[in-house]
């Protein structure tokens, strides 16, 4: 059973009659195969599950892509049934306005302040105020047992886990693996804004990834950290290439069990990003 | 009964074997008759109540009292047991140390951002994000049934509600009116640092605020607007003395129904804030 509300009355009062294991998946829509795992995974794990599909503002900077962000509402419902079983339960919460998601005046501001200044942060200021602030508001209103989150947002992933760690909040968090295409671009809504030029450039940015992760998995940290640099100085399509803790997106320590291997790259005037996680083996 | 609890871990292992209404008084210690009245109402109308004493460093700017502000933990214990009645039960939650309210590495900020650079907020920038931040903390570890705060601080009530409602908490919230002392002071923790001449002189922000409400019950509006700007500009004490909507502290407008009268006024290097609230008589 698929159910589809657009209003935040409607949503509370679906909510309040929901009881058992609830997956949430968070969406701005234009669904592929990676939110489709998400959902799939959600199914699998719970009694019923809430997809939100809702292109938030708030996280979106002055002269970014808000207004041509892709809504694709009818192919999502489409995509969602084609995952579903006879006996799965979705429902799709789909506010059409701001105010079916916030109320009416809503004004107030939830900040991580820390992983709040390095890669995307760095180049997006606001951007995970905007993303904590409305997945606050949906944890809220969904009150999920767990919510999962796609790995190519990788540091968006890390925030949230700090904001609900430190609010206090109950749902668990579930990170899933990057779904790519057949050339291993990681999948994203904005692809679509690639030619085919572009697209051919796009895979720079997995294949220089997949290359320091070969070198690190052989225990060449430095050398890694230093091809990172070099790769990043010769192109100007990089916006960003670092290597950093994966626990607390710092640079790398004694401590450092896990790394990240993170990239933001220009294609035409679309921003691409792409993360590998990778234990680093101090046996060696 | 009354108990004492001093670690986070106790305060949640407690609060999850409790059942029944819960009335929450959060406090920076140094109780006086004002906090008093907070807890005698919670203890009228509720199974159990929590009263929090924690002076919250992030509420206090660089250069404020913090390290004076005056902890009295033992007078407050007696002056708690001296409200309660033989079958009230108190729990008092006295973090030890920042850790044990905020966890280890807690570093988010709740941030009302409307409300939020008028009064106070215009003198103590950042202040009340201190206090909606350890506010929300408090909520989240108490989870009352009602929350009791007193009208001296009237801004940062507004603020606490405008919280509440954004981020869908779930406890009420009721505001107790001004203690003061024989002469109108309002009580405050901080009065302690007037001297005798000093208090003599504090009186003018009770009784500059009575004289402008009795303007505003003859009907008289444009007349208390134009005194309280008389007032203010003779008298360089004045941090700020203002007549705003209640409702959301914004400039009064046609749909005003009840003002709020405020002031802040230093005397020596004490600041001192009051204030009153008047329904205005649109009948006149």
């Amino acid at each position: 059973m698929i159910e589809i509300i657009n209003t935040l009355q409607d949503f509370k009062n679906k909510r309040e009659r929901l009881s058992g294991s609830i997956g949430l998946v968070p969406t701005m829509g234009n669904l592929h195969e990676g939110h489709l795992s998400l959902l799939k995974e959600s199914l699998k794990e719970n009694d019923q599950t809430i997809l939100t599909i809702f292109v938030n503002p708030k996280q979106f900077l002055q002269g970014e892509d808000l207004d041509k962000y892709p809504r694709t509402f009818e192919q999502d419902i489409e995509k969602i049934k084609s995952c579903m079983h006879e006996d799965d339960h979705v429902i799709v919460f789909h506010p059409t306005n701001d105010h079916e998601i916030y109320g009416t005046s809503f004004n107030t501001t939830i900040k991580v302040e820390s992983m709040n200044n390095v890669l995307c942060a760095k180049f997006r200021p606001g951007h995970f105020d905007g993303v904590t602030t409305v997945v606050y508001r949906i944890f809220s209103l969904c009150r999920p047992t767990i919510s999962y989150f796609g790995q190519k947002d990788y540091q968006q992933y890390q925030i949230i886990k700090k904001m609900r760690d430190d609010l206090l909040l109950e749902t668990k968090l579930k990170m899933m693996p990057i779904t790519r295409d057949e050339n291993g671009l990681a999948l994203s809504s904005r692809n679509r804004y690639l030619d085919h030029d572009q697209r051919e450039e796009a895979q720079i940015l997995p294949q220089t990834l997949k290359e320091i992760e070969s070198i690190l998995k052989r225990g060449k940290v430095e050398d890694a950290l230093s091809k990172a640099i070099e790769i990043k100085s010769k192109y100007s399509a990089w916006q960003y290439l670092e290597i950093l803790d994966s626990k607390n997106l710092e640079p790398l320590s004694d401590t450092t069990k896990e790394v990240v291997i993170a990239g933001a790259f220009i294609v035409g005037s679309t921003r691409l990003i792409d993360n590998r996680l990778v234990l680093l083996n101090h046996a060696e």
